[in-house]
Formats: C-alpha cells, structure tokens, sequence
C-alpha cells in the first residue's frame, strides 16, 4: 500500500477520517482509522473505522446495522485527514449518530448555550437490541 | 464560558473543527482550536485556529486574505469535534486551501493512487506575495 505510506499517521498510527453523505453533502461524523481500518474501508467498500474507547476495528454498523458504504475517498493537502463520502445505509437508513440522530453534529452553539437542532429518528434502546 | 467546559478539549488543550461551505456543503478543512481560538471565533465571527505548527493563534486569513465567515457552530455527540459552517472570503472568494485551491480535499482515491480532481484557482505566490 504504497498510497497509504504517503498518509500522516499519527503517533497512534491513526488519521482522522471524517464521514459526510454522498448526495446532501451533510457531514455526519469524525472517527479514526489505522491502516487495517483503512485497507478494510477500501476492500469492503464499507466504513471500518478504529475505535479508540475500545482499542479495536469497528466495522461502523457491526452493532446497529447502520453501515456506511463508501462512495469517495480523499485526503487532504497535508495527507493528516480523511474524507470519505457514504450512503448512510440501515434499516432505517441515514442515522449515522449513536443517539439515533442523522448525525453526530446535532447540537448548534447559540446564546452562550448548545441546543439541540435535530430529532431522534430512532430510539436508541431499539436499534441496540438486536 | 460554561458552554466550553462541555468540550472535551485533548490533552494538549485542543479540539478538532472541521469548515464546510454554508450553501454547497463542501468540506474545506480540518484544524485545531484552543478555548481562546473558540472563544476569538465566536467574538469576531471569522475563525480562528491554533496553529499547531507555529504553535500560535491562527487568524485564518490573516496572510492569504481568505478568511471564513462563521454562519453556524456546532458539536457533535461525544463533544469533542466542532463543524463550522462557513463563507469562504477573500480577494477571490472560496479559496480554503493554501495550494491555492477550493477545499483541501482536492485528491482522490483510485486505483491505487491519489489523483488530484480540483484545479488551482489561484497560484499561491500570488496568494502569498501580500
């Protein structure tokens, strides 16, 4: 993988990959990769990211069947982060957030306070029973 | 600033912030904030970054002439990565990238390699000369 010799690699031998869904443009998330996550990514055609809370691959989906397909990937000009561009798939498809939200970024800044701009399309107790 | 203190700032007192272009959605960048980058950001409504590199304030803009006019701040779940939503100003609006070009994220995966898919608009000696 000489392309991903070129790609800074953190101290962790993680990069940044943020996910933003093909068509709305709408960014959904920010995980992190290794190299396995990313030669897993590329051959799956499904987001893998790293988890750093558990120390392992996550297959982005694995648990609440809410895979990314990936579409494009890119990279930045210093070569530290990852774009890729997703259908956010699922059951009910586009919840990429753990809150059963569209995505993760569903708090705005507004009067010195974070409010919440975005509904739960689906409770979370539900999309983590299976 | 109580609404800072719900951020996870890294051990280095850092959060990541991603820019997207209000209106097309494009994803322009990733860099770093400090309380004190956020806090200026909010203030002046232009973003301002901590240039970890040069290891100070970074007025984005502030040698290119292209500066980002802050429409929408927002965090996402785990409060620890920021998505501004942005203008990109300057002499010749919606130049992000130093290489004088849209977003930074101007190389795409395929077939093994990173191809370049967006021209320069700008040449960055002239970008720079200033």
């Amino acid at each position: 993988m000489d392309w991903a010799d070129e790609l800074k690699w953190d101290a962790d031998g993680l990069i940044p990959a943020i996910a933003q869904e093909a068509g709305s443009g709408d960014v959904l998330m920010l995980a992190f990769m290794n190299r396995e996550a990313l030669a897993r990514t590329l051959h799956t055609g499904q987001a893998v990211y790293w988890s750093r809370s558990r120390q392992r691959l996550w297959h982005k989906g694995e648990e609440s069947g809410h895979f990314q397909q990936l579409h494009e990937l890119r990279i930045d000009c210093d070569a530290d982060v990852l774009l890729l561009k997703v259908t956010q798939l699922g059951h009910q498809p586009g919840i990429a957030c753990h809150t059963g939200r569209h995505s993760c970024f569903y708090r705005r800044y507004a009067d010195g306070q974070w409010q919440t701009v975005e509904p739960v399309l689906q409770d979370p107790a539900q999309i983590y029973r299976r």
